[in-house]
């Protein structure tokens, strides 16, 4: 990573993660004007001396600005760009209590989902290990996961009702290449409906398996 | 779990569990007045069937209304008791960037901070394991996480500038009990003087070790 004047919003990211990917969706859709400099999570690019002097957590995405904030979290920086961009609040529910509802899928996201089938993805994709190396929790996690997004997602079109919030951007980040973490949308039928209808909304490719 | 009537707010949470205590912190503070619904998770009471009719994702804490609607995971439970109760703006920076910065550390605490301090505390002081027995690398993710909080609280005295705010409710809530996982805070001198802190602002019971 080499240093570099920070003239505009800078999204610090990987784009194999769908962490990283969430906060240029967010951006894209807002229309929000960014650099974006490519981070490798695998080739420990966030363990760098120079990176943790930016982050001492270590971790990306990372949103920086030229006044030198900081705002790292991916849930935290789309919520952040949302509130504060014009358009953004038709991702954020004006009900306080569906706006609730969205904060909690964000934080179970991060909790539950997150670390089942982007960890599984992570390890089988990213890392190429075979299905013997990977801790063998993480497949029941994940489908367990997937079953309680169904079981919403058979009563309403998103996560959080009728419209996309964020939510919804959160959770397609990585469920839409889940199957590279070896899980079967297929038994989720309501929770791949949902995955296309997601990419169409924030017109991004369809990277689900068939 | 009995079946109840539901006659105002209902926190269903383990009295041992910091994501549970973290609602009841936020309620008493608020003077929100709530019934407590004891669920003992080492007892597996989160997984009856009566349970996960209530939340699918077998989870506590839960907040439940009596007009039915229910809302899961601890940060979010907070922020919308904080968001609809005269007097919670108290706990949520009223500047976005303030706020951005405090919704960051409320992702970081549930991905960073309570898997590796709550999750070893679970497994030492109430499942009653030995450290051998325990993922080994626990001890040194949470000690990083420590570190983190350290670097903020030396510059601040809360994770959010001067003054208190969620996500100082939600780190406290497994910070003060880190002994119990193995955790020495007195390598953590910042962090320890700020247990003390949030302690006495929430008017709780100090529970750090000497």
């Amino acid at each position: 990573m080499p240093a570099r004047e920070i003239t505009k919003l800078t999204l610090y990211g990987d784009c194999a993660s769908g962490n990283c990917m969430k906060t240029r969706f967010i951006a894209d859709a807002l229309g929000v004007d960014y650099d974006w400099v490519e981070i490798n999570v695998v080739g420990k690019e966030t363990q760098t001396d120079e990176f943790l002097a930016i982050n001492p957590a270590g971790q990306v995405p990372l949103a920086r600005w030229p006044n030198g904030r900081i705002l790292p979290q991916s849930n935290a920086i789309m919520l952040y760009l949302a509130e504060t961009t014009p358009g953004g609040e038709r991702f954020i529910p004006s009900d306080p209590f569906a706006r609730g509802q969205m904060m909690s899928w964000l934080f179970w996201e991060q909790y539950s989902h997150e670390t089942a089938i982007a960890v599984r993805r992570y390890h089988k994709h990213l890392l190429g290990k075979s299905d013997d190396d990977i801790d063998p929790g993480l497949l029941p996690k994940g489908r367990r996961a997937l079953g309680v997004m169904e079981l919403q997602l058979t009563y309403t079109d998103y996560m959080v009702g009728e419209s996309l919030t964020l939510a919804d951007v959160a959770l397609v980040a990585y469920t839409r290449w889940a199957h590279e973490g070896g899980f079967d949308l297929s038994e989720f039928p309501a929770v791949r409906r949902w995955v296309s209808r997601v990419e169409t909304d924030l017109d991004i490719e369809h990277a689900q398996a068939a």
